[in-house]
Order: C-alpha cells, then sequence, then structure tokens
C-alpha cells in the first residue's frame, strides 16, 4: 500500500502582487488567487483523486486556498490539520517591506543575499514589534524562544521537518492521500527532502503558486513520480514568471 | 476557569427552502444561508469572542457555515474537528422527500407521529439505497453495523452525547471557548443534555437558523447563563417561522 501526496502553494496574495516580504503577515489571497484555488481544485477533481486528510499552515492564504480546492472537489468534509509548522519562511524586520524600500534600507547586494543564500537569516523582527508572534492569540500554546522572528531557508526546514516527519508521513506509510496547503518555503522543505536535492539546487526552485504537485510513493516512501497537474507550458510559464519577478514571490 | 460554548445551526439551506427532509443528504446552503452566516460571524466578532476550537459535522451546510462564520471573525486558523457524531438525524426513507410526497405516500398523521415523536424512527433506509451511508466515502471507517440508516429523535441523541462527553466537555472544563456547527437536532441533543430539558420540551424546541446560542459555565460545567446573540425581536420571529412551515425545517 502505498500513499499519494499532493502539494499545494497558496493563491496569488495581496503582497505576492504587491511584492512585499509576507513572510508571517496574514494577507489574504486576491480574486486571481481564489481563481488559481479552483482550477486547483477542478484539475484534482478530475484526476478523480480522493483526499484522505489535509495539512495546512495558520495563515489565511494557505487556508482560504485549501477550503476553496477541496470545496471544488466537493469533499469539504475531509479532516484538516492546521500547523504553524508549515507558515511560511519568517522573514523577520523584512516583513511588510517591499522591493525598493529594502534595498533603500540595507543595499541592494545585501538583499540579494538574504534572498539566495540558503543559511543567512534576515534580521530579527523586535520584541516589541506589533508583528512579534507572540502577540498573535493563534501562537499563544507555543513558548515564546521557540518562536520565529527571523528565518533563514534552512531554519525553516529545520522546523517544517520534523512535523513532516511525525505528522503527515506516517499517513503516506498508511497509503493515505494527503493533501499538503502550504507556501513556497514551507513547500520547498517538503521538496528538498523528497527528492534529495542540494541547497543549491533548492534555492534556485521556483514553485508556482496553486499547481497542485503529486507524488506517488512506493514501499519505505521512496518517490515513484512526482508531476505538476495541469497544462506543461501555462507551468513553465509561471515558473518562469515567479522567478522574473524576483524571488520575494516565493516568500 | 470556566468554558464558553456557541452553538450554531447552518444557515439556510436549500431543502429547508423547499421543506424536505433532508437528514444526510448533503445539501448546500443558500445565498440566504451564506448571509445568515456571515450575520452570525459578525455578531461574535461584536461580541470580541476568541475560538479556541471548533467541531463540525461531515455535512457541507455545517461546515459552509463554520468556514463562512470564522471568516468574518478573522479566526480561519482555528483548529476544527469534523464528526459523523454531529451529523443532522438520520431521516431514513424519508430522506429527499416533501411534505405533500411524504404525506401522499404515509399519510398525514404517521408523517406526525414520525415529526413529533421522540423515539419513533423513521420507515429505515433500504441497504440498495443510493444514499446509504455505506456508499459514502466519508463514512469508510465506520462499522456498517454502526452506520445510522434512519433515527428517531433518541437515537440522534444516543449517538450525539457520547461524543459531546469525550470529545467536547473535557475542552469546555479546561476553560476554552469552543464553537459548535451543526444541525438542528444535534444541537437539540446538547440543549437536551445542558438544559436539563424533558423529551417533550425538547420535541417542542425550534432551533433558528446561524443564530448563535451562547453558553457560559461555571465549577463543573454548570450553566450560568444561557442566550442567543442579536436582535431578541428578530430570533423569535425566525424561531416562530421554524415552526409555522413544519418542523420539516428542524429535520
Amino acid at each position: 500500500m502505498t500513499g499519494t501526496l499532493i502539494l499545494l502553494r497558496h493563491g496569488q496574495s495581496q503582497w505576492n502582487l504587491e511584492n512585499r516580504f509576507t513572510g508571517w503577515v496574514d494577507v489574504d489571497i486576491t480574486p486571481l488567487g481564489r481563481l488559481e484555488a479552483e482550477a486547483a481544485g477542478r484539475l484534482l477533481l478530475e484526476q478523480g483523486i480522493q483526499i484522505d486528510r489535509a495539512f495546512v499552515s495558520v495563515l489565511k492564504r494557505a487556508i482560504r486556498t485549501l477550503w476553496i480546492t477541496l470545496d471544488e472537489m466537493d469533499q469539504m468534509w475531509v479532516p484538516v490539520e492546521h500547523s504553524w509548522k508549515l507558515n511560511e519562511r519568517h522573514y523577520g524586520a523584512l516583513q511588510g517591506l517591499n522591493k525598493p524600500e529594502t534595498a533603500a534600507k540595507y543595499g541592494e547586494d545585501q538583499v540579494l543575499i538574504w534572498r539566495r543564500s540558503f543559511d543567512t537569516p534576515p534580521p530579527m523582527m523586535a520584541e516589541n514589534d506589533d508583528g512579534h508572534p507572540g502577540k498573535d492569540r493563534r501562537y499563544k500554546n507555543i513558548p515564546i524562544e521557540k518562536l520565529p522572528v527571523g528565518e533563514s531557508l534552512s531554519m525553516t526546514l529545520d522546523r517544517v521537518l520534523p512535523y513532516w516527519r511525525a505528522q503527515i508521513e506516517p499517513h503516506l506509510t498508511a497509503g493515505e492521500t494527503i493533501l499538503v496547503a502550504a507556501h513556497g518555503n514551507s513547500i520547498r522543505a517538503i521538496v528538498k527532502h523528497l527528492d534529495g536535492m542540494s541547497e543549491e539546487e533548492i534555492t534556485g526552485l521556483n514553485i508556482p503558486t496553486a499547481v497542485p504537485l503529486v507524488y506517488r510513493f512506493g514501499e519505505a516512501l521512496t518517490v515513484l513520480d512526482k508531476r505538476y497537474l495541469g497544462d506543461t507550458a501555462a507551468i513553465e510559464a509561471a515558473a518562469l514568471a515567479v522567478a522574473n519577478q524576483g524571488k520575494a514571490n516565493n516568500e
């Protein structure tokens, strides 16, 4: 018995559109993002995919994408587990800044390093910042010292993967079909792990918004195959657009 | 530390509107039902209510009502547990029939008994019926002999209350604020239990659609107070309308 995994990055968010560092800011998806999520649901439905269980971050752009997708599939009843471990990379003091603002404040070169490096964290968010996760009720059960206030991609991986192993993998081993609705960098963490990618490969990988990425597994969770659902040319164009707009779109 | 419970019946469904026995048929809410759910969310938001956890049936009229309510409250991230134990009363072979059809098939007097009796079940659904829950993937983990194919109100209570005690009560005892989005009869089961109502009282109680019913508890889950949120006159009018349209609206 082998499981199936569908990874789904949220549809276009308002700050993807404005090219701002979003991180843990709880920005909603745009009308286009909603259409993208509907299209994802239709693609999954056409494939006859029957979800057993879904996992999602605690950020509304991923949750709304999940809801719309499940609605389109007429599978609103599937059990859903929310976890902050699937949240986007925390972008520290950069959250809320757009590209020109960030460049003006820190310099172009430094911004490029934060974006392209695997393990350089952004400047940390101050504890008195209004956006500090310790001030947000949804994180109240997490010890303050465990709450990220700025993460490198590497640090994001380090919190996603233990959750992946403990909460998601056992269901795949049991043969379930699992949908994970999350973010550019939490999905990168999972893809790097599953595909055995190098640090360089994963920092170069762009995850298109709301295109279902389907993995099928054999024994011991070996990857049998991996594919994006939908029109290959359109997906490549979307990934290229993400890359060209600057990697803020993955953030 | 004492908990708070919000009971929320789903907004108007298509078959409430057509006055059909709905039971476990997975009918959606109407545009009016969506507006009702939005209004419920706004009322809860205005009261400053912060949900810790939500429980919902596996039927989309309750799930969509929950989603719209949580969205309106900007609390989409709260953990949600889905359970068939919170489903509407299973209406057996009557499911899908409207009032005149049922009366023509079984006679007015018999229909009145099914509607008003506490413990008379409807005719059971045949195992080869397309609507048999054993054919629905969402119930696949439930042993076939435990799946209802026709319930009296009493039988509905008997499956709701063990779930209530095991899954919901402990969170209230721990002081949490709990939202339960469900159906006329699964909510009646909880209200009968909490208010110590007689069988006669509970069969005479109409739960208005999408009006939040808030219980506050003291020690040992004694009920401190109970109230519907919103305009009292409007709520009474709504409950009266439910009663006047025939009790199919609670079913």
